[in-house]
C-alpha cells in the first residue's frame, strides 16, 4: 500500500493505492490551501496521518504536481496554478512534514498519469507513447523506454523523456498555425488555444455570434458554455455541438502529426475531462492524424483513452515509489 | 582511421577519417548508381579498397544513408532518393562485399550528423540538441544523453532518440500551419513545405510574379531560382532576397518552439545547404523561437550552425564505429 497525493490547483487528492492493483482503496481529499509549498506540505501531513491511523502500512508516498520539476525532481517551478509558488523544494518539505514516511518521490502530474497508464493502463506493454491531458489545459507526457540492450529496463520513473532540465512533455505548446489564435503562454496557434477548456469554450460562443441564424440549445448558454454543456448537447443530438468537437479532434490530430513525425510516436493516449467527449473527438483526431502523418507511420498509429479516469494522478503519483 | 561513407542521392562520398582529430585524410567519390542496394554496397566495396591500398589500418566502417533505419539499424527503409531501395538490409549488404572489414554500421544521414557534431563539432559538451539539417528536404535528429544515474552514458550511438520503431527525427514534417502549403509527404504547412530547397525557390518565384513592380536581380532568374542564387542576391544587396531568408528564419523559429517546448531541447544546431545562409536566417529564426518559446525557455534556447560542412557524412558515420 502506497500513499498517492494528487496535488490540483483546487483540490488535493490523498489516497491509500494497491499498487498491484492500481486501484485506491481509500481516499481523502481537502480545498487547495492558498499556503505556499511548505503550508501546503504540512496539510498533506495532517491528512495523511488520518489515511495513515486506517493504514499502518503507508509508509511510503508518490505526489503529482501541475508543474514543471528539475531534472532531479527536487523542485517544483513555478506551477502556473498554484498561487505564489515559485521554486519549491516540494520533496524537502513533504520530507520534513512527514518524517515517519521511509520514502518520499515528487513528479509533475501528466508525467505520473503516463506512468500509471503505462504499467497498469492504455499504455501497458508499450515501449513508447505519448500522453495528453485535455483540461484546462493541454498537458502531456513522453513515454519512451529504451529496449534493454541500448540500457533501458532500469525502471518506469526513467522511462519518462525529460529533455534538458526536466521540462520535456509539453505538447500543449505545439502551434498548430504559426498565424493563429493567441494562446496565455504569448504564443500563437498553440493546439492549448484551440483545446483549453476556456479557449474550446470561447470559440463555440464566438462561433454562434458569428452565426445568429445557426440554431442550437448551446445558444441559450452560451455566456457560461462548458465542455460539459457541449458535451450534453451533442449526446442530445445537436449538430453544431458535434462540430466543435468535431473541429477539435481534427486539429488535435494535426498537432499529433507533428509529434509523431518527430518522435516516430505510434500511441497517442488522451486524459482529461475534454477526452469524455468520446467517439467523436477521438474519430476525428484519428482520421486527421492518419491523414498527415508520414506515410510509413500511417498503418500504425493508434489514439486510445487513458484508463484512469480522476484517480489518474493518486494512481501513478503511487508508481513513483512502487517496488 | 575508419572508412566513414556517405550515401547521398546523388554522390557517394567515401573518406579516410581520423577519429580524434574528426579530419577527411583522404577521399573518393563517384556518382550514385541506379542499381539497388546490392550493387550499391559492392560499388562501396570497389572504392573502399583503392582507399585501404592507401590506408591500409582501415579495418572497419560506418555508413551514412538518406533513409529511415529500423531500431537496431539493420534494415534501411525505403529511402526517397535512392530509387528502387525497399527495406533494404545494407549493412549485410555491405559485410558480404567487404568481409576484410572487421566492423560495419550503418544510420541514417541525420543521426550521423548529429554524432559528429556532438562528439568534436557544435555540439560537443552538450546533453541534448536537435539537429537539423536544410537541404533539398528537411532532415532532424534528436540526440539526448540521460545522466549517467539515469543509465546514460552508455555510448554515444545510444544518445539518438530513436521512437518506437526508429524512425524519430522527422523535423521536416513538423506542421506550422495545419491549412499550409502542400507538402511532399501529403500534409499541409510542414516546415519542409517552406524550407526545402524547391519549396523555397518556387516561394521566391511566386512572390515576384505576384509583385510585377518588385524590384530585385532575382527576376532575371526567376525561372532557375536556387537558394544559392537568392543568397548571392541578398549577399550584394538586394533587399527581397533578405526577405526570403528573414522569413525563412522566422517560420523556422517558430518549428523550433514547438520542438523546444516538447522535448525540453534549448539547442538548435543547422547544418545543410541553405544554413550557409547565415547569420541573417539564424538572427531570425533565434528572434522568432524567442518570441514563440514557453518562458522559462526563453533566456536558454540557442541556434547554432553545423560545424562540419559536406564532410559531416563522411565523419558522422566513421563515429559510429568510433572507441
Amino acid at each position: 500500500m502506497i500513499l498517492g497525493v494528487d496535488i490540483g490547483g483546487t483540490t488535493i487528492k490523498l489516497g491509500a493505492v494497491d499498487e498491484r492493483a492500481g486501484r485506491v482503496v481509500a481516499e481523502l481529499a481537502f480545498v487547495t490551501p492558498q499556503i505556499g509549498a511548505q503550508g501546503v506540505a504540512q496539510e498533506i501531513a495532517v491528512h495523511a496521518r488520518k489515511l495513515h491511523s486506517n493504514y499502518p502500512d503507508l509508509h511510503t508516498a508518490g505526489v503529482g504536481v501541475p508543474g514543471a520539476m528539475n531534472r532531479d525532481r527536487s523542485l517544483v517551478r513555478y506551477p502556473p496554478n498554484l498561487h505564489g509558488w515559485k521554486e519549491e523544494p516540494l520533496r524537502q518539505y513533504l520530507q520534513e512534514a512527514l518524517p515517519e514516511f521511509n520514502r518520499i518521490e515528487v513528479d509533475n502530474d501528466a508525467k505520473v498519469a503516463a506512468l500509471a497508464e503505462a504499467k497498469l493502463g492504455a499504455g501497458k506493454g508499450l515501449s513508447h507513447f505519448l500522453l495528453v491531458t485535455l483540461g484546462t489545459g493541454v498537458g502531456g507526457a513522453i513515454y519512451a523506454t529504451l529496449p534493454p540492450k541500448e540500457g533501458g529496463g532500469q525502471g518506469v520513473v526513467d522511462s519518462i523523456f525529460r529533455g534538458a532540465s526536466g521540462g520535456a512533455g509539453e505538447f500543449g505548446h505545439t502551434t498548430i498555425d504559426f498565424n493563429g489564435p493567441k494562446c496565455n503562454c504569448g504564443s500563437y496557434g498553440c493546439i492549448e488555444a484551440y483545446l483549453g477548456q476556456h479557449y474550446l469554450s470561447d470559440r463555440t460562443k464566438a462561433k454562434l455570434l458569428k452565426n445568429p441564424t445557426l440554431s442550437s440549445p448551446l445558444r441559450a448558454e452560451e455566456n457560461e458554455l462548458t465542455p460539459k454543456l457541449i458535451f450534453d448537447a451533442m449526446t442530445a443530438g445537436d449538430a453544431f455541438a458535434r462540430s466543435v468537437f468535431v473541429e477539435a479532434g481534427t486539429l488535435l490530430g494535426a498537432a499529433f502529426a507533428s509529434a509523431a513525425n518527430l518522435l516516430d510516436m505510434h500511441v497517442f493516449i488522451i486524459g482529461g475531462g475534454v477526452a469524455e467527449a468520446g467517439p467523436v473527438l477521438f474519430d476525428a483526431a484519428l482520421e486527421s492524424l492518419r491523414a498527415r502523418v508520414l506515410a510509413n507511420l500511417r498503418p500504425v498509429v493508434e489514439i486510445r483513452k487513458a484508463q484512469f479516469g480522476n484517480q489518474a494522478g493518486m494512481i501513478g503519483a503511487a508508481m513513483l515509489v512502487a517496488g
